[in-house]
């Protein structure tokens, strides 16, 4: 077993934030590759209606050929009871349910308040006990470092609603910076804050690098016992550079940053970089990043998997240091 | 007094990285922007031959101004006796001499073997007592986690080696990451054991962040006790993306990490951003870096120097998380 499980979100989380649509066949033949790359689970569409998000109209067709797959987790997006359903029917082994730990951001985002929000998390339980319980319910509890809208958001509010959420009886929660406002020591704080509150159902970090802290923040999660974190391919679903970036960890970098740690998290680099092609394939127009990708893997550097990869040229200009 | 002390390296290590040649009016005009950012220190050229590194001619020049400004620290890298003399007549604080952990690395960049290189860091010790002791001799360990001609450097050659400065008498040593090759678990153990060895003279730490993990092995390192740090305004020096890159961890960046964790640095952002626009006065073709100088300040943060600037939209898309 990996040290750390890396899921993959750029099928849902970055493509729903970008304005291009790939097609379901690139969809899926990205998919693939990631899969291929040893990736334990790939967040693949958002259950929303097609009117909102025309990039995720194609979610149900995605998921089932996705759960083709062998040796993967298949999870998606749901906001609400409908797109639960939906999920349910199209054969996710988990739906990831949003929950914003700021009010404010969940009237923004979803239009409820916490106690709606909890109402439709019930429902959802409700529905999944019904149809299939070993179909995961996980929370991801957004804006749990800070809110653009509402600005800091008090840790006693994100202990409350993890409390609460645990004894609705979820499977599992993740504390996202959906802003990218955390920092290292907000984020041992706080997952130590919750754990001691809910234990070991907070097991996951969602962290976006829109400030560049993305690498450090999640070595902070890893320093406060988490080994569970999302990241999307070539931080697709925001610009570094561009006012208002939002986009997730870049998985290639993570990856990297674990395995030169030797901890190890099952991903082939290799073909992580050959499933970077299949984006490219599906969204040409579209920019990815990724320090490795730019950089290579350094002279002698061997991971976990054996990656080797480097084309980093043995420059020395004068007086370099 | 900050908590940490975070050191300008761009008017040097930037700048002797690209192309372009800044004015001496630019420099000068942006060293003085820097220093009116709160920065301690600010390295702000190398004394080496013309020749080699036109960017640096007027060397002599800018130590002359920046000396003149108040309650900073002006350093220079120098390579050999020759620059060391050079940057004394001239009136520098501190030299900063690079010496390789790597020895392909250092007679690849400065010709000469670790033995001959001791030997001149002897030698610049030499002059530095006749001329003025006060002068403070810094050691710039670089390829110290790693070399892209050599590999691996192992840690105890890097040991040995600080062991034998320490002997000569040298101030101060500095582990660099010339060639962003560190990982956060290789700081903190290589800083340990260099201090268990060398004791506080080893004190701050030189980071690239070409692949990603700059600010990861920042917050490494201040947790390996580590509290004196080199950045570079805008990353200039190395472009992110771009193959070979090499660029400098960014001070807006850092200094904004530290800050958000509470950590004091005495820098402030708002005048930091301004030094920005001096540098890009000086070379307005030039592309700069920096995650915060793109999204802004998270809503509601104060930095210890009371900094509150805020860029970022409040956009909230649907199911965002």
């Amino acid at each position: 077993m990996p040290n750390v499980r890396i899921t993959e979100v750029g099928p849902r989380d970055g493509l729903q934030s970008i304005r291009g649509v790939m097609s379901t066949p690139h969809k899926c033949s990205w998919i693939e590759q990631l899969a291929r790359a040893g990736l334990p689970e790939i967040e693949v569409a958002s259950f929303v209606p097609a009117k909102l998000l025309p990039q995720m109209a194609d979610a149900a067709e995605v998921v089932r050929f996705s759960t083709q797959l062998k040796h993967i987790t298949i999870s998606a997006l749901v906001p609400n009871v409908m797109g639960a359903k939906a999920a349910f029917s199209a054969g996710v082994h988990k739906v990831v349910i949003p929950v914003s730990a700021s009010e404010a951001h969940s009237v923004a985002n979803v239009r409820k308040t916490h106690a709606q929000m909890l109402q439709e998390v019930r429902a959802i339980i409700a529905e999944r006990n019904a149809i299939d319980p070993a179909i995961t319910i996980h929370i991801g509890l957004s804006t749990a470092f800070g809110c653009s809208i509402a600005g800091a958001v008090p840790e006693d509010d994100v202990v409350v609603l993890t409390r609460q959420l645990a004894e609705l009886g979820v499977d599992a929660i993740g504390l996202a910076d959906t802003t990218g406002y955390a920092n290292p020591a907000q984020v041992k704080r706080l997952f130590a804050r919750v754990r001691a509150e809910v234990g070991p159902l907070c097991k996951s970090a969602h962290l976006h690098n829109t400030r560049g802290l993305g690498l450090a923040n999640a070595l902070a999660a890893f320093e406060a016992d988490i080994r569970e974190f999302d990241s999307s391919m070539g931080g697709i679903g925001g610009c570094p550079f561009a006012p208002g970036a939002s986009g997730n960890v870049v998985t290639e970098d993570l990856v990297f940053m674990f395995e030169a740690m030797g901890i190890t998290t099952g991903v082939d680099l290799d073909a992580l970089m050959k499933a970077r092609e299949a984006f490219a394939a599906g969204l040409p127009d579209e920019p990815t990043y990724g320090m490795v990708a730019a950089a290579g893997l350094p002279k002698g550097f061997r991971s976990s998997r054996g990656n080797v990869m480097s084309n980093v040229p043995a420059s020395a200009p004068q007086a370099e240091y």
